[in-house]
């Protein structure tokens, strides 16, 4: 279980207060790159973990040190949004430009729907979608994914370092940033202590002699025969990553056939008589068209009309 | 900033594991009604909150224990799954009839993206979605919200007790249920502090002559003349409940007569000349329909038929 | 069923359109404070309700009302985005800064993706989710969420009417914030009828036995042993506000142990094998760390290149 | 399966990159009008045929097209991204109002996530969610929505034809709305070639004799007594375009009186016997009310505080 | 404004509940197919509209007709779910596996979240998302929009009404059925109203001789050199159906040559050094590839193996 | 640009259509996990990529033999769904309780949204949501992300394996294992590429000057202090994987005090009056709790029942 003792982690300190930047913070909230992701992440992870008690521990004590980095980062949008206080007085009509377009650059629901306060959602003001959290059960593949979640968090965070020139906001972020080189480094540990490259390819319980034997270590190239060679690297020849094959690199070309699927039933509701009519033929072939014959809605509306004006003029 | 001691807040047994039954817990994780709403929406509030110490710690505190209700419920999930593993094996061909009906049962994903864990979604799959969750910076708003989330999750926390006969999910549940009574007491009693019915409405700040006076304690009926009869309880007569005004109930109708906007400028690329026309007048009248010249799509089909058709037959 | 008489419920006009005022607006339509949750969240209360016809009337009745005023908000904002004409006619390169602020302003899809209309979404372009609708069957629980909706949608106008200097905004808005009065009012008043406090807990109906009853009335404060002291109040002593119980305080702690899990089944797919041997022990235990030889990522590489290394230098 | 050469189907050229086009052009990426949408709604229909090769290779072929068109977007935003190296660099304490506002108008996700290159989110910041996929295996209704992807995509290709001056993004939006022209074009002539009006109504194969034939051909008005009148037009008399009926117009009236549902079961824990007695009568009648005894929350308080008052005063 | 006589406007009877049916009636309800959609696309559509006021009284009118079949829809999900008080009551546990696959087969949330009631989701349980909702502010998109939403909702009203054998349920849909091919049919009277194919492209008013007039009329197939053929058919020769062009068909081919961006700048942090030194070149052309020399994660750790082993050795 | 010759990538038999699986299969399609995420993540990365053409080649190229992938699948799907005619055909009420099995274990909207085809879902039916597409313009994030993508997708195609017996079904995910292999492959060799260990932590153009130099080496534990000991691995001690630091452990401590905000303004809205009474001192302090004269809800109505009591009793 979970204890607060209301403390921030570390201090959180707004020397020019600029609802500008209020908005960008909430990338490092609820973006996808952002700390309730993290946080939610780790927890999910640990809390199926089905393995040694210290990789366990790891993870659900990461999860809660992100639960405090979502708390200084909406101390610090509170704190930014006191420079708003201005522009929403004023509102839509304010006579000063600069007003305007400070209240045009704010994230209207930062007072709107929370009163000057963060809220769970992106810097476009896009809620936390929860399909962001991923947790496998497969402890290698997950650790990949968190290193991916540092990487991308760290990416924000320098991002978000260079957009503003608040000594207390750069501090702050000197030490996410900081943290997150930290958790970077500690997935990788652990994915080096599990065995690193001998741990792949991910799941590695997967019968080696159940995988397509033929496709698995080779590159296969999608260009077409008049674009760009296959592009050559590290994964187009010598031994693979993993030890246990040969890298190749092949054009990519179809080894299953057309696609034919039988007619629909009846009771897929699928305009099929027409449909059919339309393709003058059967629907697997469907190859030359015959002669049409009037099928068409303007050539059906033609003939009918044609009947009519017959009729009309005789 | 948080801490965890990796320990359960209460126990979590499962006498006899039943993965339909993990389906439905989900709800109570990843569900509009359940603990990661609450966990998010009280802390939210809390890191937003700008008045008492005690209030903000209480929300804090209590978004805190949520965090160990969610990890309870994930626990409770995984070991429920553990039932799964026969129809796992068997797989969708399994030729027992119960296995393919149990894993026609189960929810896929726990299986398929968790290896056998819980998963930040609801009973039917949906990942829980941070727009549910409400910190609206107006104290009195919050706790009617977290009132309503206390009571629709002790709703679902019954109809899961109803749900199963296990005892150990039973006790679980108990221990819940009771939390959530507990919740809704403590969010009732921030109300009663801070003035109950006296700090209607909601915000009370907002000046009273600014309102319209005539229309905030009546009752509007928008029933059909021919419909029932206004309904009639103790919000149609007598004192307010905030003791500010006399309720009162009457047919509602149009006081803001026929909505009507300006023709389109060029740049809506709104179709305007051809609707217009289809219109037979100004946009803003539309009135009587003039006689109709031939401007339909089959009917200019038609005309042009028609003429062929002469040239043809003459 | 449902009628209209293509009639406002209450006048809407603009005295100066200010197309940045059109993008906030769209917060009471699509979002989750505005019209569009409350309609369909009485409706779809209604349209389940199981009891006496005179409440399901009140909810019928009062969601077709908040219809109305969706239809007056989406004709404010048309209204208002007569204003962004000038803008987007000079489009992003526009030569005067105020053109182009105004352009940076305004919400991009209420003229890209509706040509100078309202849409569905709230004022950070999020289309409404209808996870956002609660209708639990429970009259108690539903009533308090829709105490809570009012309340944060009252808010809301409160905030928007602050916004703007429009004497015909500040009237529509006068009458909307007068209306969310009302709806406060009566459900509450329905509250009320049903037994206010002697209806608590909700649901009342879950036998009180059968609830943990050492929990249901006590404070767990998750305040580290050295964080602040339990937060009290009217929640810490006294009589419960349902009168079934007395308050009490008391540090949250860990009844249910440590959390353990079973190990994967092969199916899991789950990496089994390397995270245990990671672990250096039984998956549950995974206590101390045996010394470690050569199982990292890096190591395996490091031994591997020594043998070599050895081969070549001899 | 599908190949790519690397290049790009149309030119594209940003002669004066500007930041504030590389937000809108993201709703012709990611919109519900956007090249997403159409790439995957064409395949996904191509995936799925069951018929004729040839209207299968037609959309096959199409959403291939489709997809150079994301690559075409994504390439002119990233070039007018270029233009906000400076407003990045300077940051949100720019000096010049300029930058500020520059930053302000931008999408900030743009730069935080995706270091200034194209998102599949809309205008808005909203991600792409694939419910906008349209893929019925009704060939009919599915060219229909066809025809409508395209008719609003050309619309929003023209709006952003409006927005900008920059003729290298003028000459690429160009190309674009020529392919929808033809797309639109060629979803129609498949709607031709099926029959046209012949086919209707979609799905063609329901039998005609189990639809309800008193209300197929009808415009139902739901005009209030003393609302409007029933539009009259093409839709209210004369045959009906499938030639199969005669349209008419009539108000809607009530055909299946009241909904009632039975009284909920104990296992709905739905509060069910205090609404019941709120209600003063049976669920279903609920028709007058009678006396009301102390039931309400204030009442009850009143009752018992009386008692006490009794008992201090005596 | 709106109002509500509380009727049905058809009979809804159940003959025999069935919950697995109340599960697939919930795609008619919540469904991107269903009434919701419809209801809301309408009345947006409507309360945007820039034209005559007969066209915004037919969709305002048949907006307001939709809600009426969300209320029998719901009647009817709740009368269905009568059928699963035995499964709810027997539970997860239940002996009886008839009882165990009905609640297997039941849709979770509508006992747990709605107490036996209708929520506004699909049949899977995903929530209604209002993105789904089309108002482009161009009559002539949206009247096709709508042909579409009508052609898919007749298509699985259709479906529903073969999945039952329940006369009630049958009659009930025979209604629908019959009204989305009403509705179908009004919106085709419109489009033909307007102009029909003179109307056309959509939107009519973009100078043509603005839209790139080489590839408006000319289907261009993405077939690789050795694929099908390009699809021939009514959209390959002939004139176009809007009359302003004729019909071609050719292979695609791409004009726009590759893609290439400047490198990012230093603010973007991209790893850009460490990007281009892996590409060993310039980033525009990153041709062939020079001998390595030692760059890679493992090669690193290789080389200062190889040092310390000789150290170690010698 | 992009082509297709209508062929697919492998062959895809189904030996014994089965429903359930078709529904499985969903999550390779539309999961988080699946196909459509990372063709979309690997195009949007290479049309975003500013750097050497042959990692933009590789990126490109990959996402394009996804599209084959999901074309795979849909087809898998609709084969499989040859299985449930018969269950459809029966309906809901179908007599034999394997039928209704069946059903009650189908997806409802592969048939009531698709009419027997794939729908760009996961397994229970959520649309994909492109905000799982990661593309942060940073390499080496990406690249982390592309292997965390292949491994949680390698897993859920071998658990796709476990579940079925279907030999052509094993077959073909025989092949998509593979390729998953080999994908993982080549992301681990352009990180190898680009530097590895060496060119962490990401980003690795930030000054390191400018990082916290405390806290960027060191796990600090969660743990409260008769929690768990920190967990100890490679991750706690000895050279930091990227060989710029130390490891090391400490217990994590709150460094920023108390966060606090100033009170609201007024124009907040934020029901501060009452708050600041019910805290009965300032915001920011909060402390002790001074003597309370009946502020609360019951309070007040007690107070003046007392007095009207004593009017009524005297």
């Amino acid at each position: 279980m979970f204890y607060t003792d209301g403390q921030l982690q570390y201090k959180v300190r707004v020397d020019s207060p600029n609802p500008l930047f209020a908005k960008h913070l909430q990338q490092a909230i609820g973006g996808v790159e952002g700390e309730i992701r993290v946080a939610m992440q780790y927890l999910f992870q640990a809390w199926s973990f089905r393995g040694p008690k210290r990789y366990k521990d790891l993870l659900l004590q990461t999860g809660t040190e992100e639960l405090a980095h979502i708390e200084m980062l909406c101390h610090a949008v509170a704190l930014n949004l006191e420079g708003s206080k201005e522009a929403v007085k004023e509102g839509v009509a304010a006579k000063s430009p600069i007003m305007q377009a400070m209240l045009g650059g704010m994230m209207p629901r930062q007072y709107l729907s929370s009163g000057m306060g963060a809220l769970p959602v992106d810097a476009d003001g896009m809620a936390f979608d929860m399909s962001n959290v991923y947790a496998s059960g497969n402890a290698g593949a997950d650790m990949y994914a968190n290193v991916a979640a540092e990487a991308t968090g760290r990416t924000l965070a320098t991002r978000l370092y260079n957009l503003t020139d608040d000594p207390g906001m750069k501090d702050m972020l000197a030490f996410l940033i900081a943290r997150d080189t930290m958790h970077q480094q500690q997935w990788l540990a652990v994915i080096e202590e599990i065995g690193g490259v001998n741990a792949l390819p991910i799941p590695d319980s997967f019968p080696s002699d159940q995988e397509n034997q033929d496709f698995n270590y080779t590159f296969l190239s999608t260009s077409t025969p008049d674009g760009p060679p296959p592009p050559e690297g590290r994964w187009s020849t010598g031994p693979s990553l993993d030890g246990r094959g040969q890298f190749s690199s092949e054009p990519a070309r179809p080894l299953g056939g057309e696609p034919i699927l039988p007619s629909p039933p009846p009771e897929s509701m699928n305009q099929t008589a027409q449909i059919q009519s339309g393709g003058h033929g059967s629907p697997q072939l469907g190859s030359e068209r015959p002669e049409q014959k009037g099928g068409g809605m303007l050539e059906t509306v033609k003939d009918s009309m044609l009947e009519k004006a017959k009729d009309k003029l005789s």
